[in-house]
């Protein structure tokens, strides 16, 4: 644990020196290293919660005085349940994922004896930042190792003494691997003090990857203050269109889903968009969704013209008219993460479509159509990590995607997008297997010149991977 | 063309309209709409040569007076040779390259009538940022079209006249599309002054992914103002490490051809690293590949163990011994782009890889060697876009690898590395089929909770794009 600043530098090049390691390391190794932090942490259970139980002593004042909520306290807590059986469990499941490294996506023979191949590799150091859920520590180490990935992590001062128990644990297990294991011990370090995440967001040249959990204002202060590319996603501004064609059922079924299954989490919906056909009296779509979702106790803020046809359906004596009213502007910008939902009639799905790409965050969004092209319009011209045709929204997840593993949800453009498994945490490098080969043979154009072959290399003749 | 800060939000906003239309294009609208941009860019060619007559008038006192490189300079013409009948086959190349959207990486069925597929897609609006070198301005232009993206270039003062009218013409040419073909005349659009590029590289709500070309303060420029992702690099520092195992022909072909068949591009090699044994008397490698380099005039700037050495064959009496000298420390940090080189002596492929981590650049750095274990521990642990064995750096290039087109060469750790095609260009969306699927129905633990299938789809059954 280091708590000066000027210790950061070393912590960063400790990971630097870990990485350059991790490159060689075989899957056989890391199982070995994992399955040994699954063993100390089991060894460790009671000392793991007298720090858990400490960090909640802590904490309840702060809940008390309302400067820390519930629910961050609710995810402080690791001694419920079989929540600590689970954090192991979760171990052996990485452990069983397919390695995503020294896979070969592209070999091509470029001329006899030389051979260019794409080979997936880990992308280096990891930098994660994260508010109290002290089982990140473990999650993020773990996939970070199985990535072969070095890993700095920053926690929440909440989970100070947790984190450094869990931390210890894995770096002990590391430093006690049988002879010939090369994991060395700094492949996963943690910093403590709140100083140091300017220092760690400053070091470029050492950290390649900053991959934040926590909420929307953390998420935006490290991507507005680093040059490292950060993963994740601020905000999580998920829509419904339900077009004319809709088939009322899938349409009660998706929204009710999407909007009341889990309200905090960042794949639930927030807008909800009706084709104004919909609104017509008698409105059998509208009425089943409101009354679906009224009985949820969900609040809907609605523009004018979808109050208008809800205060029909509900009149002003009706117990429920009071779970409705009239939106502001500002409603189709905000992520509620509670049980309210803006509303608004669209009168076409290029308005929809123009909706979700102004307000919504490039996170999930879905359309409920019985129409195929309106589907296809709407799935392709929705700029979104995730775009569903009668799905809820909440099937944006690494554990529904089948990828075993979830780092989080990105909503960058660029590198992972969605559900994050192993695969985002790895690049490529371009190995080329000459034979004393220069580029000049291949220019001018005189007899001797020779010219790319551009082949592909059959499997069998790899030198280096398997086919991935 | 845009000349006021103020209109730079218009230029965005349309940019990112356009983007959306891009989004649905076929393959066939956009070879339509590269083949009538050939069309007018062919139709057109006397007055991009005025311009560029105009561009180059104006340039030439500034390269008297030094402001202006004469390389820069000479970058600048599109009038000589071949040049512009070469931008015209570029455009005919880009058309026959395979689609890069609409590849189905990922198809997974959850569950009965819920299917996952994971489709490529364009990254969306792309900035480009370049020096001189008007030619940029169609390459660039084709390529985020084939791709499907939208583009705003900004191009260097000294080409103002050529770029106008460049994109201009492929203005023209978009707006005199077949009807039916919806691509819009706003996928590509240029602005003119300095001042615009902080503007724009502050509007990462419309702007997805900057493409910057020219020289390495332009390029760090950009990449430390602005939150929007960097594909590029700064720095081209390639070394080559030569193996105590080595075979002399193959050095010497791979370190000729590295350093003196184009000097001044970013994969020519820098740093030679050599290991000590073969530094004893005599020294058939250093000898050969010392002459070999002294013949096209390389100057080697040598540590005191590798100087002496070659002292040692290369008297001060010798006419040779005026092309090496004893560096300094910041030899080994420097993009030479010369006929210059740092040379260093190290006592094993360990210290060879620690020095290529610490000194390069991670663009793309070789190894001679005949030891296969050694060649894969460099290959391994060396953190580059590219690692070579026994073959020149100066294959680092996009249509040497079969790529067609390149945008340019990523230093990146994450999203496109080494040289970037088409596929730099695409990312992924999730696309979810589903029937009325709510996640509730695969959570809990009753007789009707639903599991996950998570079978792969076969290709027959894909609802959307093609396996790729």
């Amino acid at each position: 644990m280091v708590n000066h600043p000027e210790g950061i530098l070393a912590v960063a090049r400790a990971a630097r020196l870990a990485s350059t390691l991790l490159q060689s390391v075989t899957t056989e190794h890391k199982a070995e290293a994992l399955l040994r932090i699954r063993q100390v942490l089991e060894e460790r259970r009671d000392q793991v919660f007298e720090a858990n139980l400490l960090d909640k002593q802590h904490a309840e004042p702060l809940v008390a005085q309302e400067t820390l909520s519930s629910s961050l306290f609710a995810r402080l807590d690791l001694t419920g349940g079989t929540k600590y059986a689970t954090i192991l469990t979760g171990i052996t499941d990485i452990i069983s994922l397919p390695d995503p490294n020294n896979r070969v996506t592209l070999a091509t023979r470029l001329d006899d004896g030389l051979d260019l191949y794409r080979v997936s590799c880990p992308v280096g150091v990891l930098l994660t930042i994260f508010e109290a859920r002290p089982e990140v520590v473990v999650n993020i180490s773990c996939l970070a190792l199985k990535s072969s990935n070095a890993v700095i992590l920053k926690g929440g001062k909440e989970a100070t003494h947790t984190n450094a128990v869990l931390a210890d644990a894995i770096r002990e297990a590391l430093g006690s691997l049988p002879e010939g294991n090369p994991i060395p011990k700094d492949a996963v370090q943690i910093v403590e003090t709140r100083e140091e995440i300017s220092a760690l967001l400053d070091l470029d040249r050492y950290i390649d990857l900053v991959v934040p959990r926590g909420s929307n204002s953390l998420v935006k202060f490290i991507q507005n203050n680093t040059r490292i590319p950060v993963l994740g996603h601020a905000d999580g501004l998920c829509s419904i269109y339900v077009d004319k064609n809709a088939d009322v059922e899938k349409a009660v079924r998706v929204i009710t889903d999407s909007k009341t299954s889990y309200p905090a989490a960042c794949n639930s919906v927030e807008t909800l968009l009706l084709h104004e056909s919909l609104l017509a009296d008698p409105s059998i779509v509208l009425h089943r969704v409101a009354a679906s979702l009224f009985e949820r106790s969900v609040h809907l803020r609605c523009d004018p013209t979808t109050h208008a046809a809800l205060a029909h359906l509900f009149p002003a004596t009706s117990p429920l008219a009071s779970l409705f009213s009239v939106s502001t502007p500002a409603d189709y910008d905000t992520e509620f993460l509670a049980l309210t939902m803006a509303v608004r009639a669209v009168g076409s799905v290029e308005e929809a479509v123009a909706h979700v790409n102004e307000h919504g965050s490039k996170h999930t969004d879905a359309i409920v159509t019985e129409d195929a092209a309106i589907a296809d319009y709407f799935l392709t011209s929705v700029d979104a990590a995730g775009v569903y045709l009668n799905a809820s929204t909440r099937f944006a997840d690494g554990f529904r995607y089948g990828f075993g593993a979830e780092v989080g949800v990105s909503t960058n453009k660029t590198h992972a997008r969605g559900p994050v498994g192993l695969e985002g945490l790895v690049i490529y490098k371009y190995r080329i297997y000459g034979n004393g080969h220069a580029t000049t043979d291949y220019s001018g154009s005189g007899p001797d010149t020779r010219t790319y072959l551009h082949q592909t290399i059959p499997e069998a003749e790899y030198k280096v991977g398997r086919r991935g």
